[in-house]
C-alpha cells in the first residue's frame, strides 16, 4: 500500500491527514493556524502536523509518496509559491520550498493548490465525481466555493486564480458581493445569501413564523427559511423558492459552458436534500441548452465534506502527473 | 510546405479553403448550403467545395494533411457524427463519413469540430490568441458565440455541446433569449441586444436622435446608437453605456472562471473601436476578482474575421493530435 499526505491549511486550522492508496485517511493531526503571524512559522507547524499524522498512522516520512497542500488563495502549482492569500495574509510565500525545508527530505515531492480546487479533485478522485472525465464541484457554505477538474487535470487558469465561479454575476447591478461586484451567484447562493434573503424576508413580514424563530433562536441562520416552510409558512416557502431559483439560475450556467459529465454540489445548505435539489433540478433540466439532448450532466451531492480537501490535497502528486 | 483544407458550414453558404502551413488561405470555393435539403446531398456539396478549392490551389487532393469542418450544433469530434442542428435540421448525421465517402481517399483524415470552436481555434493558432496558453473567444454577433482552448484543446465538454457561454444568465429573468432563458449574456450583448435596447430607447424617446436616424435609414442597427452618441445625442449615451455595462459583466464573468491569458473578443460590434473597448476595459479592471494581481487576462480583438472558422478548421488535425 502507498501512504500520501494531505495538508489542508485553513484561516482558522491547520490539518495534515495521511491518506492511503485505497482514499481512506488513515490519520490525522491538528493545529490551530493562529493568523496573522509570520509565514514560516505557519509553515513550520504545517510541516509539524504532516509529521505527527504520520507517526499517528505508524509510518515513516520514508513511506510517504509526496505531500500535498491545499491553501487558501492563489497557489501557483508550478512554482510552489502561495502569491497571494487575503485570509492568511500571506504574498509570495514560497509555502513548497518551507515544507521541504521542515521537512529535511529531498526525495518526498510537495505540491501546493488551491483549497477549493484540492477539495473538488478530491470529490473527482473518491468522492461524488468519481469516474467523471470533466467535473466541476461547488461548495454552497460562507461563500461559494469551486473547482474545475478537466480530463484528470485541475483547471485554475493561466494565473492559478480562476475557477472563481461564486464570483460571475448572475443579476448585475443585484446584491452587494464580498469581492467588491455586485450580483455574484456567491451573494444569492451562498449560506450568507439564504441568510440575507431571509432576513430581508423578516423585516417584510415581522410576523412571520421566520420572525418568530429568529426571535426564539435568537439568530437567523442558513436553516430557518427551510425549517419556516417545513412548517406551513408561506413566506419561509417564497424565501427558499427564490434561493433556489437563484441557485438554479448559476448551476444551468455552470453546464452550459462546461458540460461536465459531473456537477457535484457540496456545503451545508445540501444538507437540506430534497426539498432543495429537486426543485432545483427540475429549474436546471428545463433551462439548460441540452435540455433536448440525451446526454446531460449529472448533478450530485458531495460525499466527502471537509475530509475533500485532505483527500484532494493527498493526490496532488497524480493531478500533477 | 504543408497543406490543408478547413469547410466552413453554414445555414447560408458552404466555404471550403485550403490553408498553408503559415495559416494563409491560398484558395477558396464556396456555394450555397440551400437548406433543408438531405444530409448525404450537403455534404457531397462539401466535398465538392473541398476538390474545388483545392484545385483553385493548384493542388492535388493528394497534397492535403487532413481536412476540417467547423458546423453549428452540436459536433461529436471522437465520433465524427454531427449529433444535433437546430439551423441545419440534422440529427446524428454521420459528416466526416460521408466527406471521407465522397473524397474517397482513405488516406486523408477528416476532423469535425462546432464552427464557434473551430472559429476560437482559428483565433488561437493564428489570429489574435497566437501564443496564448488558455484562451477564450467570444464574438458578438447576431448571437454572442464562444469557444475554450485550454493548453492547445478546444474545449466542448464531456458532450460536446459546451462552451455556451452566451447562454450563461447575467440577469436573472432579465431579457428574452433565444435559447428559452430569460436574461442571457447573449440576449445583452449580441448586435441583436444592442438592437433590443436601442429600439426601447427609441419608443421611450421618439424625439431622439436615435428615432431621426432610424426614420431616416428605414430601420435600427447595431451602429445606430454608437453614430448618434458619436453626434452627440444623450439618450444614444445611456444605450451605449447599458450595453458596455453589461458587456463587461460578461466578460469578467468569464475572467473570474478561465483566467486565460487572452480573451479575444470578434463580430461586428467590435468594429466600434475604442469607444467600445476602453469604457469595457476599465469596468473589467475595476471588476475582475484578480484585480489586485499583476498577471491580468488580456483583452484583444479578433483578427481573422470570417477567415477564423475556415483556418481553426482546416487545423483540427493539430488540435486533435
Amino acid at each position: 500500500m502507498k501512504y500520501y499526505v494531505g495538508i489542508d491549511l485553513g484561516g482558522t486550522n491547520i490539518v495534515a491527514g495521511v491518506v492511503d492508496g485505497n482514499y481512506n485517511i488513515i490519520a490525522k493531526a491538528s493545529t490551530k493556524t493562529n493568523c496573522p503571524r509570520p509565514d514560516r512559522e505557519i509553515a513550520a507547524d504545517m510541516a509539524r502536523m504532516a509529521e505527527e499524522a504520520v507517526k499517528n498512522a505508524g509510518l515513516d516520512m520514508g513511506d510517504i509518496e509526496w505531500i500535498g497542500i491545499g491553501s487558501p488563495g492563489i497557489a501557483n502549482s508550478s512554482t510552489g509559491v502561495l502569491e497571494y492569500s487575503n485570509n492568511l495574509g500571506f504574498r509570495d510565500t514560497p509555502l513548497v520550498d518551507y515544507i521541504k525545508e521542515f521537512i529535511g527530505r529531498d526525495d518526498t515531492p510537495v505540491f501546493i493548490e488551491n483549497d477549493a480546487n484540492a477539495a473538488a479533485y478530491g470529490e473527482y478522485v473518491a468522492g461524488a465525481a468519481k469516474g467523471a472525465r470533466n467535473a466541476v464541484c461547488i461548495t454552497l457554505g460562507t461563500g461559494v466555493g469551486s473547482g474545475i477538474v478537466i480530463d484528470g487535470k485541475i483547471y485554475s487558469g493561466s494565473n492559478f486564480a480562476g475557477a472563481e465561479i461564486g464570483h460571475t454575476v448572475i443579476e448585475v447591478g443585484g446584491a452587494q458581493c464580498s469581492c467588491g461586484r455586485k450580483g455574484c451567484f456567491e451573494a444569492y447562493s451562498s449560506a450568507t445569501g439564504l441568510i440575507r434573503m431571509t432576513k430581508e424576508a423578516i423585516e417584510l413580514h415581522p410576523d412571520s413564523a421566520m420572525a418568530g424563530m429568529a426571535k426564539e433562536r435568537g439568530k437567523v441562520t442558513a436553516r430557518t427559511s427551510f425549517d419556516c416552510m417545513r412548517a406551513g409558512d408561506k413566506y419561509a416557502k417564497d424565501v427558499v423558492d427564490k434561493y433556489i431559483k437563484y441557485l438554479a439560475a448559476g448551476v444551468t450556467n455552470v453546464i452550459n459552458i462546461f458540460q461536465p459529465d459531473i456537477l457535484c454540489i457540496g456545503g451545508g445548505v445540501c444538507n437540506e436534500g430534497d426539498p432543495l435539489l429537486l426543485p432545483m433540478k427540475k429549474i436546471v433540466a428545463e433551462e439548460v441548452y441540452t435540455r433536448d439532448s440525451d446526454k446531460n450532466c449529472e448533478i450530485v451531492i458531495a460525499k466527502l465534506g471537509n475530509d475533500a480537501g485532505i483527500i484532494g490535497a493527498a493526490f496532488l502528486g497524480k493531478a500533477n502527473s
